[in-house]
């Protein structure tokens, strides 16, 4: 049977979704709870590889294996196996054909400041913690520009294949002070294109970058303009849409 | 000097604040901060002693160690020391006869749970997962018989004395589904309080309490009666005041 499920991780002690042979990543631990659970050893697709620190409310996998009881048990069995920082929050019968990744139509990412001089201990996994304050009528002015088909070949590498054309649907800021959330929602991202996105915007929040200048990048198809890259650890794949 | 300090942490990976020989807490390790900065071995006193797993965002310690430099060179060198699940937000000269604890006039303590019937890896550290759904008008109404001067006896146990009596200020529930966030602020709190409130407020919201029988509960004076307890790592010292 082929099933799919989304997936929450926190993904601070990973070392990113993708199978190594030495390290601890959270498709080898979704593997060996599927092995765990029903005795076969299989393999996970999934809509996206999240790098190293990054985290997931909705990444969705699909993965083939025998099994003659109900989903609920399915799903029970697995998150009782699974470690704390990952979770089945919904699984399902996947239709022929179904593909994590190629059937996906679009993705949703959320990335956390935490604008505050100090360091937050209680927000350490969660967020990047920036200081001086961020000019956040700046950061909105310029990121109107992202919004629609565009060549994004400055802020990141294609997956595969030399197409760094992607869609995006909606880019927007949302304040919970001392915290901004900037949610972006495309119809595929490059690799590293929200925290190449996310650091060009914080340095023009902090000035070093006009919103014009910000704008100018993309035509500029050049990644050696990406000055700052926000770290893992603030982003968060939130939904992926079919 | 005698300096006092606004501490946040992490309480996940800590015994607790207060220190203990053969374990890490986080008293033990502001200590152990200010003898690297000043090689000086000084006690630490605190607002209150969080229990094993409670976090702060506004703990407030006193110490007095000699230094000739500014405060705001101590409070850097401090957080260049201490662990990440550690952090100075702010650092004063205290007045002559300030005590952290006996000078407070008040502190604001903060519960979060997690309404949903999945475990969640992103909020683990930081919120208490319960299911079934909470009746949310329903606890709403139980809370509003905990401000005022009451015996709270029921709740806890004094952490000295026998005076059980407290004052709560305020208590109120927000809603950022699926997050239920309880706040209290008192001039004092009995050992458990907050804790041993929300455990009876859950079962308020899950109709094994009524409001009525949760209102009983006060007047009762017997600990016995609770019957559920809030794990510790939805629980934060938020504020002191003085």
């Amino acid at each position: 049977m082929k099933f799919w499920a989304k997936i929450e991780y926190d993904g601070t002690d990973f070392y990113g979704f993708q199978v190594q042979a030495q390290a601890r990543t959270v498709q080898g631990e979704l593997e060996r709870a599927i092995y765990a659970v029903t005795g076969h050893r299989v393999r996970v697709t999934a809509a996206g590889r999240t790098d190293r620190g990054v985290h997931a409310q909705g990444q969705v996998i699909v993965f083939k294996v025998p099994w003659q009881h109900g989903l609920d048990d399915l799903q029970r069995a697995l998150n009782a196996t699974l470690a704390a920082d990952v979770v089945v929050r919904e699984i399902g019968e996947a239709a022929r054909g179904f593909h994590p990744r190629f059937s996906a139509t679009g993705r949703v990412y959320r990335y956390t400041l935490l604008n505050r001089p100090i360091r937050s201990p209680l927000a350490r996994r969660m967020a990047w913690q920036v200081w001086p304050q961020l000019d956040r009528e700046r950061m909105i002015a310029a990121t109107r520009c992202l919004v629609g088909e565009h060549d994004f070949a400055t802020f990141g590498r294609p997956p595969k294949g030399k197409n760094t054309v992607r869609r995006v649907l909606r880019a927007e800021w949302k304040e919970q002070s001392p915290f901004l959330f900037f949610e972006i929602e495309a119809n595929a991202f490059l690799y590293r294109m929200v925290r190449n996105i996310v650091g060009a915007l914080v340095q023009v929040g902090w000035g070093q970058l006009s919103p014009e200048e910000f704008a100018a990048l993309l035509p500029a198809r050049d990644r050696s303009l990406i000055k700052l890259v926000a770290p893992p650890q603030g982003l968060c794949l939130i939904q992926v849409n079919y």
